[in-house]
């Protein structure tokens, strides 16, 4: 397995689907499970132990509101974490972005933006990290961004021919 | 021990000070720790297993940033727990305070004001839920307040001389 | 009577509703009036004391905007005061919040996150309370506690089984 | 008297002064007192009650943080009451003046900017409230605000000879 | 005519219709203008000299964004002006609200809350200054407060019987 | 002359004085009026009337706070009229550049950074609109542009001696 | 052609369209592309070359969320570049305010407000730089004005003939 | 070379200094360049080009305001970029954290927290990332983990004799 992902709460799963598409894309293993620094903290430690035992490279953790589950994560491996903030109430998910990316010294989280492209681009981060031992992994994300940015110039076209 | 708190860091000190005299003043028993959710949880946890064994019947925890020592400290005891966070960064303490109120359904944290002002009604706090138990330490309380209204008579008073 | 609960305005009623269940689930007695810090103060005033006199060890206030009523109670009670800041305008409750935990030296608010969850944790936080009395109620938080780690595991195979 | 000033604490003279001065130039007469609606909320009705005895006509209320000064004097009175939010923590302000101004529908404040500036403001516009009755004050207004355009056009003509 | 209102945009009209059934609850006359300070200067100019020559007592102005309708009638006349910031871009309002509220000392204007309950809220404030001059709406505004007070209490038996 | 500049308090003159420098060096004519959309709304309108006859092309205006003068310029001209936002209040400058930039439609404000950058950057936009009709303007901007390239990778060298 | 307009995302051309309209009514020419600063930064850099090769005399661009594109638009060219900040994430589009706002000293970008106003005074703001050129444009400007003008005045009558 | 570092100004370079101190400390190479999205774009493009050639794994950007620099060199890599947000503004680094963690789907910065702490976190992320490849990295990180929690406990043992 090459990448173990936590999400605090079922109701992120919607938020992080398209980013497993990406993974499959890639061919990239990976683990999910619901597991909250808050509501079940022994479990999430177990379970970030099992992922280091079965080799995992990477990790991902996605939550909302106080988000703590991406530093709680952090603060139990030396393996590279992702945070993924969750919009979960009024703040737009500023509460989940400065609780996952203020960290103290010490212990870093690798944040990303708020909510479905933040999941995009930490699959997308766990896959550039993971080339440095797989290099094919590299020349495919050459591709996925030359393909972005052909289909940039497409809509562009499109756009003009409604002009 | 009545009251087990905790800081983030040894620089929180300053900001709890004048709370601990608050407690002594109250004689209600108390102990202190370092210790960061973050960058020793292992300690941490067992800290507040020892607070629970000897006693211990509110926690206070003080942190800044991606303020998860309180939540931490509320999702593995029982006991109430009160968050003071901590102006440490650029945000005027708004980090630390959304990440210590904004905790998820289940595991609540009683959040104070931020800095000084806040570790002082923590320690507040603290001995009126205590007084469910020692009613003696609610009559005190009722005198503090008085003190404190005459207080300010008193500087109004003051301020009206140098009109 | 063990809580006395106060909301600013019936349309807080929506958001309070869950933690009645909790309340009712733990058997703990309580009341609960619409009174306003502003439209009512002499009747809220009021209130408190008759509360007070019932034997409530415990108060909790819901209010949205410049909300006060967890002040105004905290300011004529010695007993531990909860307060739960709810999003009425277009501020997301931050208004609320800050008009609810920046209260200044001298008189605690044990302030909760905005909402619906704020309003459950805030009865959880007054079962926590109310347990330096009652140990049983420890007890079955401890239980509770169980059942939604359990919860979250629960949902996390079922959402491994649609992966 | 024509104005009853509140302010939270001693340490709001230094912020109100200013504004003093203002009050005593256009001879207007007023009371000021140091009561908090937190630390001695029956003071402050009581000082509410002998201001409107007095014959004030309009009330100013100036206080911090979780600011309900304002709010508190409006609720007891329907006199015209001004609010001045003052920057005691570190938001800025932000928490105050979300706390004086967001009243909710039928109990306004007539809120000011943050700090010194909108405590001149507060006597200003006290002013032209009393000109209502005082028709001479409005005349006196308008002169003040002459002189204060004639100010800034000497200023422009400073920095002109200095280009 | 008693009170002279301005809106900033015809869409504004939504919100302060709840404002004009109190100023005709408490027969308090009053003309409304749509006028922008950016997009018709010259006419508001001229709206506001017409309004002080047809004897207006107070000003109410309302607009959102970079909400300067508020500043630009109250430096343009000596009479109390009221602010009412809209809520019209994703802001929340809070542009409008720091447009209004921090005006430079020397030119204050007297701000209400976001929406709504800001307007209502002008409206009162309104007949609050009137009643200088009109002691009998003093009286009719206790009525109010009083009935408002009613309410809340019929609220809270309603809500009680559904408990 | 080339560009019409209004501040609006001389306080503002120590935050535009680089500025002034960018428009010397590039040998662009200026005019500098302190006057204020609130304290002297009809000098301001005079001096923007002038400065049209004399020939200005581009106008730019500073203020902090509820800084409407950008505002109050654009709506009385229509010249390209630049905004620079000045931090004067406790709210870093969020509230001028709001009151700034949230033009309603129909009235740009070019909205620059806030402070000191803001101003040069001011003073370089206007230089650029200038380059419209003076093409040498243009060319002086490529050279303005490379040295400071090269200033930057100069402050690379030196930092690389001192690693 | 005059301007070249960018948008970042084809979901922009919804915010763009009454924008292109002005454009259009004013006769001005221009082009537009969809180009990303980050999804297809070489293509983002040769239309810039290309524009200025036909002509262009200003360039808009509108991004969202990390909004860089005005920002690297301005850093390729030395015509006058306006950038339009787009709401697509939950902060009301405050990121992409900064983002395009904030330009270090050197850089100017001329800022619009958010979303579709911003758009079209993005499109006004052109035309008052074109002008310097084509006086004929400032003409049509005025006309613009007073049309807008008459508009509010005729909004202001019909909700008069509704009161 | 492992890592190429970017700084948009060399007043970042105190912030980074600590970082730098890290990395030599697990010994890791790295070079260090001062360059920015918009004042040398051209050059920063060129700078990411030769390390990339020369062999980096990691790059790490830090900039302060409308910080595009981390972006920059996320759009025209597939190695994974760190972004470390600055404090320059008024707006305690607000501007920046959301200018480098908004990016848009496709092209991620693992964002750390603001300034010295957030680069230092820089650093160790890095380092973490190296260990993919070079296991020994992660058994120092691990010795690194434990002498920061060990130092924890030293601070909290000196603050307990002084209690």
């Amino acid at each position: 397995m090459d990448i173990a992902i936590f999400i605090g709460s079922d109701s992120d799963y919607e938020v992080i689907k398209d980013a497993l598409e990406i993974l499959k894309r890639f061919k990239v293993t990976f683990s999910l499970e619901v597991s909250s620094a808050h509501r079940s903290p022994k479990r999430t430690l177990k379970l970030i132990e099992d992922a280091e035992t079965q080799g995992a490279k990477v990790m991902i953790a996605m939550a909302g509101k106080a988000a703590h589950l991406a530093g709680f994560v952090a603060s139990h491996t030396v393996l590279p974490v992702i945070g993924v903030p969750v919009e979960t109430s009024g703040f737009s998910g500023l509460d989940a972005l400065l609780s996952t990316v203020q960290m103290p010294k010490g212990v870093p989280v690798a944040t990303m933006g708020i909510g479905k492209s933040g999941a995009v681009n930490a699959a997308l981060l766990a896959i550039e990290i993971l080339s440095l031992k797989q290099p094919s992994l590299a020349e495919k994300m050459k591709e996925y961004r030359n393909e972005m940015a052909s289909q940039v110039e497409r809509k562009s076209k499109k756009i003009q021919e409604n002009l």
